[in-house]
């Protein structure tokens, strides 16, 4: 997607230990109208799937996957962080390695919100070494729902979970693809539009 | 909002500790065409206050600010609730007691997505005792910001946080203000439509 690769180019900030920084518009203040058009693109790259639900993990997925919905015209169920008191009932969990906050967490679905029934389309903002959505897979595995697609903002390519997506068969969509990236330079991999 | 107290009523379930669980819906699946219907009425209430900015804190909050923000052609902003490696610089910082989760917290808003020049609508799923609005408003403070309203989806009325809000003259409404609930019944207070 042109227009969010130069979006990167002329927002994001390369921090060191490959961290990009875009949270001028996608994951602490967030460009609404932009996201409409990451929403609207999604809906374009997914249209041919039966999708009932969109999936996401807390927190900077959440913004993404609501306005995204509104062009699936389906619900949002967001997998949460930490046991809260507020979540009680049948659970599905999956451990998560967070690579940002270097530790293992557990994200929780309530088992209500996903079903046999259900067909998947997952939304993230970033995919590095893929394991929040490889979470989000099992969970849908235990759901013994059908995984549709997984939708992500910026993959960073030099990173090896997009990879290993692809090769388990993973109908995976990154908007758009870092294949290097410096302290003055962003390349990315050029996709079909 | 009457659709939202029968929303409430419909799908929304008391439980021990004075916690409503309205999970279908809000919080962790989220209905985007009910959160739409919300995001207009905020628009309504707030259309005469001339917000630059929607301010919420993570994770339930997001989604409700994001499809608001549609209604207002402003970004949001949301405040995170721990240290993360991802945000460095000048940061705005306040300190949030969780009723929910029994614990104190910061949260935390990168310095350069407020500032004094910014009118500023705050956003929340909850109000109980009001701590997480009084953490916003303080980094409002911080920031030099104003404070336009403070738009809360659902107010339990009978905690302290609604009253005290109100009387410290901030401009705050609720969808829905719950009087009183039990296992078998939940009363609202009556609201101008």
């Amino acid at each position: 997607m042109k227009a969010l690769e130069e979006k990167i180019l002329q927002d994001g900030q390369v921090r060191p230990g490959h961290i990009l920084k875009v949270d001028s518009f996608l994951n602490h203040q967030i460009d609404i109208d932009f996201i409409n058009e990451i929403g609207k693109e999604f809906q374009r790259l997914f249209a041919d799937r039966p999708i009932t639900k969109i999936l996401t993990v807390e927190a900077s997925g959440i913004g993404i996957a609501c306005i995204t919905a509104q062009y699936f015209h389906v619900p949002v169920v967001f997998a949460k962080k930490a046991q809260s008191l507020n979540l009680d009932g049948s659970l599905y969990t999956a451990k998560v390695q967070s690579y940002t906050h270097n530790r293992v967490y557990d994200v929780i679905l309530s088992k209500k919100f996903l079903n046999a029934d259900d067909h998947v389309l997952i939304i993230d903002d970033f995919l590095a070494n893929g394991c929040a959505v490889t979470g989000l897979l099992d969970i849908i595995k235990s759901a013994r729902a059908t995984v549709e697609g997984v939708g992500i903002v910026i993959e960073k390519g030099f990173q090896s979970g997009g990879r290993e997506l692809r090769e388990r068969g993973i109908n995976l969509k990154s908007l758009a693809i870092i294949k290097s990236m410096t302290d003055t330079a962003i390349e990315f991999e050029e996709q079909d539009e």
